[in-house]
């Protein structure tokens, strides 16, 4: 009899338990709409293995079909989950592709997702009647301040799409400022430099501007006559040799761009707030999303940022909103923290990348690599080494001239120094890829370097 | 007893029924782990009310103090939740922000969401080496196809941020073909014409080109020597206009782009598919995401589109990753229904947006509108009328010589003929906008109507 009593009060017990659970997880638990399709594709896709050696994306060629999407390897990597190392593979040292970040966002999936709807900013302009999110203008400057490499207090911010398109603006913009009397107005960068620089002058051919070539040449020369308008790129860190650069030349006649790109804690000491009239950002080197094509300027005379927002208006009308939204997502979770956890992570991956660089090529008396003296870092609050985003190789034989065909030979891809207006003695090889990409440089420059030993003993 | 014993089978039948519901719940609901955060955000901005006359977005200025979004209103109506119209505001009829078709994606909300990872695409390049989604240039093509307005065999594509930046690309690509000798190419549209392309060709002020202004004109002129290199833009349907145009200039020493912006059921019988050297079109006019800066371009001849694609690698390095990844969903549920949905919407909304309009302007003797013939539409299997994007209206007294300024004394502000390189008697009011936008232009317009017959009684 207690018995049965017993089992009817476990049981009406275990009911009312059960009862409460499920009334509870209705009120309390979110049930997505019309959110969840987008969602679950999401994880899908991200839930696709690709031995760590590739990744599946929403928008990868399979999905037309209504299939999975499939694994899309890294380099010399392949199969259908990318298991298969190919033997023989050249190494890809060439692009900055960005991927030393990727393992950061792949960890913070949660706090960096976006959900963009179908009707999203629709509209060319947003409610204030710009093409740039009030929101993200305000992370930005914020992203400044945590990170402490740029004054943005009394300076205009414009965005691109990239930093090269701003690139592009800034130079017309200023080259517009020019009294046309003189003749066009002559850009010029310090040997070595970004090659873009160079392109882009030459191929939008304005009426207005001329690719002039090394900074240094052009002081020394007789052309250097203080009347002749000058645009000078200063690019610190510098792309290709990650050393803090400063402007060559002073005068009325002269104006400065200068490229922050790579003035974030990953690749250098932070030494001062960049204090100057055009300064220019790209979101590549700041998140590692250079597929998102983001960048942003920080202008000082409004004459030049109303000419640069023309650029921008007449060239694309402003970034894609879509685009505008995921970059504020990124760059909350890059602030949140004051950048701790990512500029951390990224630190210390470069940080292992150069000690690896370093060791292998300490070996050698063939190659050398750029000597930067360290700096104290007002960010990370201590003096530390450069680390930068490439490594700017010099061949040192006598023999060896055409330093990236030596390298091309041992099945490393950097990129030939005459492209930034240097030598062909010396080649760039980007240190920022993949780890993949990092790994298989070292173990192809460790071939490389041995050989280099079997040879000298051979001599 | 047997009540009792009754009793008990209940509740551990209850019980059991509770058991397998939780159980089969939890095996077949899907539950969101890292995706829960922006879906549930996005679904909060989506739920906010706006009264009809406004919405919340995920990025709106609110958000970062980590409160809900608030409503960003339509035009003349304020409040927290924009239920406030405000009397005496001015009517925005001027650019052609295509809003009309934000209702039809708010409708297609599930099919229409895109989540973003953070990992998404941050490489420069997708996996076969460009900076163009295969996925999307294949729903491209599938969109022409299954709409029937262009051919795209033998055809490369090419993405722009907005066909603004691909008209910027053709324009410099095909100058760039022209012989040095001859001087600059001559960049000519017949009256009255867009713009944009004016403005860029006089901003970006390239060595190689030279706007020229209107192609009957030159035609007629003696510059006209058949040698000179010319570039005619042909807007069909025209822009402000709307209707279907041809090129005026032809010879070997002519070059033709064809913007296609308007060439879809929307605006136009589709009468023939664009077969054309090089055409162009554009999101915004497509499915109406204007903010997404996205266009891309059909083009015929090898050596243009690798011009084109080198001008488009020079100023943004392609297109981003993430507008890509939003466009290839939004042109997904495009073409998954042949387009029917999206089609009937947008023209049935313009249809009568068309019939109010000609039904209030018809009382007036003061404005007139452009007049297009009907025409056989292979899209709706029917003769159709045109239903344009803009009226381009003619003040038709001597007196109102600046029809623009008579327009803005009423409070609607158009765009001026003269901006279209045509007369001041002409104005140019966006129907395309939203319905808010159109309802409170049609009132002001009935009001304008309304004061020409008071003031023919008061003669």
């Amino acid at each position: 009899m207690e018995k049965k009593l017993l089992l009817i009060t476990v049981s009406i017990i275990t009911n009312l338990v059960f009862t409460i659970h499920i009334l509870y997880r209705n009120s309390t638990t979110w049930n997505p709409t019309w959110t969840s399709r987008a969602a679950i594709e999401a994880e899908d896709a991200a839930s696709v293995s690709c031995s760590g050696h590739g990744r599946a994306y929403v928008d990868g060629i399979g999905v037309l079909g209504g299939k999975q999407p499939s694994c899309e390897c890294n380099n010399c990597y392949t199969g259908k989950d990318c298991s298969i190392l190919l033997s023989d593979c050249p190494v890809n040292a060439n692009s900055g592709d960005p991927l030393f970040l990727e393992p950061f966002w792949m960890r913070q999936a949660e706090s960096s997702a976006a959900l963009v709807s179908g009707w999203h900013r629709m509209s060319y302009i947003y409610q204030d009647g710009t093409y740039m999110s009030e929101a993200l203008e305000t992370v930005i400057r914020k992203l400044h301040s945590v990170v402490g490499n740029a004054v943005t207090d009394n300076r205009f911010v414009i965005f691109g799409s990239g930093s090269t398109q701003l690139l592009a603006a800034a130079v017309h913009a200023l080259s517009l400022t020019n009294s046309s009397s003189s003749g066009p107005a002559r850009l010029l960068a310090s040997v070595p430099y970004y090659a873009m620089y160079k392109e882009q002058a030459e191929f939008f051919d304005s009426v207005h501007l001329k690719f002039e070539g090394d900074a240094f040449a052009w002081k020394n020369s007789e052309r250097n006559d203080n009347t002749t308008q000058v645009i000078e790129v200063v690019t610190s860190p510098n792309n290709p040799d990650g050393k803090l650069k400063r402007a060559v030349l002073d005068g009325p006649n002269v104006k400065t761009i200068h490229d922050y790109a790579y003035y974030w804690p990953y690749f250098s000491p932070i030494t001062v707030p960049a204090d100057e009239d055009l300064s220019l950002f790209s979101l590549s080197k700041t998140t590692g999303h250079a597929g998102s094509r983001f960048g942003w300027g920080l202008v000082k005379d409004k004459t030049v940022y109303e000419n640069m927002k023309r650029y921008i208006t007449l060239s694309s009308m402003g970034v894609s909103r879509t685009t505008q939204l995921h970059v504020l997502q990124l760059l909350n979770v890059v602030v949140r923290d004051g950048g701790d956890n990512i500029f951390h992570f990224g630190h210390e991956t470069l940080k292992k990348r150069w000690e690896t660089l370093n060791k292998v090529l300490s070996l050698s008396t063939r190659f050398s690599l750029q000597k930067i003296k360290p700096e104290y870092c007002n960010y990370f609050k201590k003096v530390r080494d450069f680390t930068p985003s490439y490594a700017w190789v010099k061949c040192e034989r006598p023999g060896d001239a055409n330093c990236y065909e030596i390298f091309r030979e041992a099945k490393i891809t950097g990129r030939d120094g005459k492209v930034f207006g240097s030598e062909e003695s010396f080649v760039r090889l980007s240190l920022i890829r993949s780890q993949d990409d990092f790994d298989h440089l070292i173990d192809m420059l460790k071939k490389l370097v041995l050989h280099e030993g079997v040879e000298a003993h051979s001599i």
